[in-house]
């Protein structure tokens, strides 16, 4: 059975050619091919979505822009709800409790407690942070899947090159003076370097109030972007690092590997797609 | 207005005491202190949903325990369906396909492209592999958050500890040989340790058949565990490691570190939370 097809390998471009029942990472093959399909019938529109009152499962569902208040209001329930349900929880009811409010529709059914699991790199693994997941999932239903995780990788790129938090909220629950710069989208180090320039542990006071005003900077980030897209002026600024580097990888290849940094077969050939030291 | 409340820190105990408001990690947080509340009106049942037919925000939603033709109906379509949306779809796609035969209602309209961001550790960034994430929805969904984030940490462990992929599916697109251990729920680690061992690159066809059949592999034991739970028989093996490590982390400290395991402060002490080469 395991011989039933070669074990010849497929260039992304082969890859991309199969009927456009695939193109990987929606922005970034669109970039490479020219093609703007991800999956069938979703995600090559960048109109906001007119979907009917009741819940869906297409996508993508209608949207309202923010205005600056609905922003601010979506990040102090972001920052509030933390306590309620950590990180992504946070995240994703500070947009949809607002989205209910000015939209209602399929975000009133939408089941937001489904995703509280992935707080703390996901069930406290220490993988990727769980305010990102709910960003991505709060951009796919507003813009689709394709827009949706352009925009997450916006928002990564944001979490990883910014000295956060930043976000001030109107109740805070201690008081903290750090900000830090994760320089990656995982839990554990970006947390990690953030206790350590505090000089607190996990689950003190300022750790989770660190965490409720990060969920604050990332939700706004993501409406931020949401109304670009609204606007029709959501542009990727960067690819997506899994296809500059051949790799799912954060980009700062040396921050774990030192200056060896390993090499990966090409498809199809011996070559090298990873730069030592990239 | 960030002096409102004192620099003090909390102990794990005084936030769990918050009036049940918030209960850290869910089993864990269950285990600690007796209680089994998670969020109000949520995940305390270890019953099956009895939802009504339209979606709603509440869970958990209405299951019937998937038989062996079940669980390998939904295993095939994860990994067939890796190839037209990535790891967490295929994943959800799997499970939520054979739910809207058995159950239909909520399933029918519960968005599952929304989550194909995920994939390739979020966006491709390498985080938390994106079959996890496709496991914790569909187990919270069918358990509610309490129980499917105890389900999906027994998942990312089995993910961690077992040479995979296993699953061998009727319609494979590339012949693989290679089981390997991840030793972590990382999207990165994991698949760069099967492409090394393989002798294979990102996206060749062989890397994209292991992550299909891994997607299959997750699917099932995902399925093993709600059926456990419909059971009254689901029981947590170990808890969350951010609770046994003080950090949200995967267990094998040294991996990374190497013998010099950092220290962080413990909430009101000076103290290490960890133990170096743990």
């Amino acid at each position: 059975m395991e011989s039933r097809e070669s074990t010849k390998t497929m260039s992304r471009r082969q890859l991309l050619a199969r009927g456009g029942k695939i193109a990987i990472a929606g922005s970034v093959a669109a970039a490479a091919t020219g093609s703007i399909g991800f999956l069938t019938g979703c995600g090559s529109s960048s109109e906001t979505g007119t979907g009917t009152a009741a819940m869906t499962e297409d996508l993508p569902w209608p949207y309202e822009k923010f205005t600056a208040a609905d922003i601010r209001k979506a990040q102090s329930t972001a920052h509030d709800n933390w306590f309620e349900g950590f990180c992504t929880y946070a995240v994703l009811s500070g947009i949809v409790s607002v989205l209910r409010e000015k939209v209602g529709g399929p975000y009133d059914q939408f089941p937001i407690k489904a995703f509280i699991f992935a707080h703390g790199g996901t069930a406290g693994w220490g993988g990727t942070c769980g305010t990102l997941i709910g960003a991505g999932i709060a951009a796919s239903l507003v813009a689709g899947p394709q827009k949706g995780e352009e925009i997450v990788n916006e928002v990564m790129r944001y979490y990883s090159d910014t000295e956060l938090p930043v976000f001030k909220p109107d109740n805070p629950k201690a008081y903290i003076k750090t900000v830090s710069k994760s320089d990656c989208p995982v839990c554990h180090l970006s947390v990690g370097k953030w206790m350590t320039k505090e000089g607190v542990g996990f689950l003190s006071a300022q750790q989770m109030e660190r965490c409720g005003r990060l969920s604050g900077d990332v939700a706004g980030r993501t409406l931020e972007l949401l109304n670009d897209y609204a606007d029709q002026k959501f542009a990727v600024t960067q690819k997506a690092p899994a296809f500059t580097l051949g790799m799912p990888t954060q980009t700062n290849c040396t921050e774990c590997h030192g200056e060896s940094v390993p090499t990966i077969p090409k498809p199809g050939g011996g070559e090298s797609l990873l730069v030592s030291g990239h």
